[in-house]
Parts: C-alpha cells; sequence; structure tokens
C-alpha cells in the first residue's frame, strides 16, 4: 500500500526531513517526493537540498502556507512534475509553535499561528486537491489507504481537548493548542467532504520529538518517531477516517 | 445560587438580548446586568437600551470584541460600576458565523471569525478576570457555582469534532466550525488555569435557535433556548468545569 506520489511540506527539518529520508530508505520508495520548504535556498535547507541532488525523486518545492500565490506556484510546479499522475499522499507537516499561555497570548500571536497551522492546511489542501482526485481514480477499486489517495495533517496530543488537563500546567502553549484543536475540526470536516472522491483524511500525532519544536526534552527521537508514522501510514483504513491517531496507531480522543 | 452580577457580550439581539430580558423576570434578579453590545447608539440597539431605561440595574456597555481599546475601555466602565464589587458570572456570547464551505472558505474569513469567536473571549475574560476572582473570594466557601464566580463561553454543537458527521453536509460552516472547536479547547484551558481561582468555565451550547444567527429554520425559539440557559447556568456546578453542556444540561462530546 506504499504512495507512489507523496508531497510533504515543511521538509526543511524535523519530522518532514526525517520522513523524506526514510521513504528513500523503504524497500518500494515512493516514485516521487515533493519535499516543500518555505526557502530553498536557505543554508538551514542544506541537507534537503542534499537528498535531492542524491535522489532524482526527491523534488524540493518552494511553498510558504501563509501565501496564497505561493500555494499556486507549488501547485503548478507540482502539477509540472506530476505530468499528469495522480498525487497519492498529501502531509500538512508545517507548523509552528509559541510559547503562549492564557496570561500571554495576544490577538497577533493567536492569529499567526492559526494561519499557519489551521489556514495553511485548508488552502494547500485545497490546491493539490485535483491531484490527490486524479490518485483515487486511478485506484478505483481500493479500498481508503495511503496507496490510494490521502491526506494527512500533522497535528498534536496537545490539541486533544479531551486530555488537557494532563499537560496544560507544564505546556499551556494555548494559541498551539486552540489551532490544533481546529485543525483536528478541519480534518473531521475534510473527511466528511472528501470521502466521496475516494480521499481518506486523518489527523496524526507524531508524539512528543526532538525537533525544533519540540525541544531537547522530548520523549521521541525524531527517528523513533518517523519510523512509527510509516508504518502507521502504512496501515491506515477506512476505519482511521476522519479520526487522531498518534504515532503507534492508537486513536487519540478529541 | 442565582448571580448578582453578571456580564453578557453581545446583547443588542439574539441570545444575549433575551438572557437580559428573562434575568430581569427572575425571582431574585442580578443587581446588576451588564449588558455589552459593538455600538449602543444604533438603532438596532433600541430594545436593549429600552430594557436599561425602565431597569437601572441594567447597564449597557460598548465592546467591541475584537478591538483591544474598546476592551480596556469597557473593563475601566464596568469597574467604575462594580465600585469594589466582584463580577459573578461573564457570559461570552459575541459571535460571528458565515457560511463558507471547504470550497469557499478563504484566509480573511478563516481569520476574521477566529478573531471574533475565540481571541475576543480571550482577551475579554482577560480584562474583567480581576472582577471574577473578586467575587470568587467574596465566596470563598460556596462550591463552584454562577452564584459565586462563572465564566461560560457559548460555544455550539456544529464546534463537535465528535458529531461532525451527523451535521456536515447540511451545514458545513468551516470558518464557524473550527473557531468554535478552538473555543471549546480554550475553555478547556480556561478551566484548568482559573480552578484554583475559584472560577467555574464552562461551554454552552445554547441550540440552534431562531435568530439572526441561527436562521428561521432553526429548533427552538430564542425563549425556550434562554428558558433552558438560564435553569442549566442555575445548576452549573464543579462536575461542569471544563465541558460542553447545551441548553437542556447535557454534556456534548468535543
Amino acid at each position: 500500500m506504499a504512495p507512489q506520489r507523496i508531497l510533504i511540506t515543511g521538509c526543511n527539518r524535523g519530522i518532514g526531513l526525517e520522513l523524506v529520508c526514510q521513504l528513500l530508505q523503504q524497500p518500494s520508495p515512493p516514485v516521487q517526493i515533493f519535499a516543500t520548504c518555505r526557502d530553498p535556498d536557505s543554508p538551514q535547507n542544506q541537507k534537503l537540498n542534499d537528498l535531492a541532488a542524491q535522489n532524482p525523486g526527491v523534488v524540493v518545492i518552494k511553498l510558504e502556507a501563509t501565501n496564497s500565490q505561493s500555494i499556486q506556484e507549488a501547485r503548478k510546479e507540482v502539477e509540472k512534475h506530476l505530468n499528469g499522475a495522480g498525487l497519492n499522499v498529501l502531509v500538512n507537516n508545517a507548523g509552528i509553535m509559541t510559547g503562549s499561555s492564557l496570561e500571554s497570548a495576544n490577538a497577533d500571536d493567536m492569529l499567526n499561528v492559526y494561519n499557519t497551522n489551521v489556514v495553511g492546511p485548508l488552502l494547500i489542501t485545497r490546491a493539490f486537491l485535483p491531484f490527490l482526485k486524479k490518485a483515487a481514480e486511478e485506484n478505483p477499486g481500493k479500498p481508503l489507504s495511503c496507496g490510494k489517495s490521502a491526506l494527512i495533517n500533522v497535528s498534536t496530543l496537545l490539541g486533544s481537548i479531551e486530555k488537557t488537563p494532563e499537560t496544560f500546567t507544564p505546556y499551556p502553549v494555548l494559541s498551539y493548542r486552540c489551532s490544533k484543536a481546529a485543525l483536528n475540526m478541519l480534518t473531521r470536516c475534510q473527511s466528511e467532504g472528501y470521502k466521496k472522491d475516494g480521499i481518506l483524511c486523518t489527523a496524526l500525532h507524531p508524539g512528543w520529538v526532538q525537533t525544533d519544536l519540540g525541544g531537547p526534552h522530548a520523549h521521541l527521537t525524531v527517528d523513533q518517531s518517523v519510523k512509527g508514522i510509516i508504518k502507521v501510514l502504512d496501515k491506515l483504513s477506512e476505519k482511521h477516517a476522519g479520526i487522531l491517531v498518534n504515532w503507534e496507531g492508537d486513536i487519540v480522543p478529541w
């Protein structure tokens, strides 16, 4: 059920970058991996550019999640490379977190984080939707899966309203939590809206990972998280439509 | 357990206006009702101004939920009227809904609705928090209740991620749904953050009500909804902290 063509946002570092690395190491790697980042020419993007130089299947695409024009330009670029083929998987991985609390969160912080973490995935998904639909049409008999057509929104346990009491005191991150609860809602809506098109829509909690966002005290290495994510992507099916699963495949409550 | 002093946002019409009316008709009405609206001098605000003219306990306050300066000015005005007393209940009722869908929602719509429905309640609550704390301090022995100190965020069933499949096709209202899921998260965070201060924080689904927002096909009259809401407010206790209840007091899942 391995996807032939996959697009991942936020690939300059962390989970996005490691996903590209590990997908390349699979027994049946994707034919094309579209790895997007805000600024391909930045020195911070060196590792991704090196990967692309060594692997012709990796295409680095400039995409700024909060910029409609950038999204449209990325769409055109990807369309050119797809050359009529469908896109099996879109991973909305790019996201930001700030340290805001009930006391410190202001309007700018709330709106900025929401814009990147919710509006971005909404607009990006809409831009690439024709290619996801195309992939589903290429596989009419297949059940919902990442091998057919899937949208994966990278969410978080911290976006679980139910689980908030367990983590709020050490990690208030208010603007992040509110944005990810909204992203979970968006995922559920996308699942309802796109199931008729044969597209599986699932929100994914990658675990608390040692990245720039997760910090050094996180429980999982990026390697561990992404190993889990790839196994989960491989197993996703209709029963995961419109729900939040973690890197081990367990359901996380809303 | 009736609140002595209550502030309700969005009182020029709909549920906010009816709450003011019905609270005044209670056997023990509040001593002070601060009824806020965006533009007290507008002709649309006539009913509220009439109520205030006939009832000295009703104080109309100008408050624009998306304007920090307006919130601070409202805070000062309320502080003057409270004259050292606490505020027992803050009802964040003001909200907006647009008809956006997965296909039509754009960044402006998403951010605008989020700003009014989530950022507004965050900033308004923070502005009035000292008065809610004061009310809790005035009633140190009392359990959590609206008679002591409570924050009520008016949410909706349409903000329930779990229930989305039941209502998505006829009512996609994407920007509204995402904002209300985030408001539910905000409520849960506020409940965690403010329980040490003796403040009960609860999200409330008023039902599908025949208002400008709910439209003419809604199930409930404003009168029915608000009768239910007042009964529910009267019964809210510690077990309702950080959850979403409907106008009949039943729990709505996240």
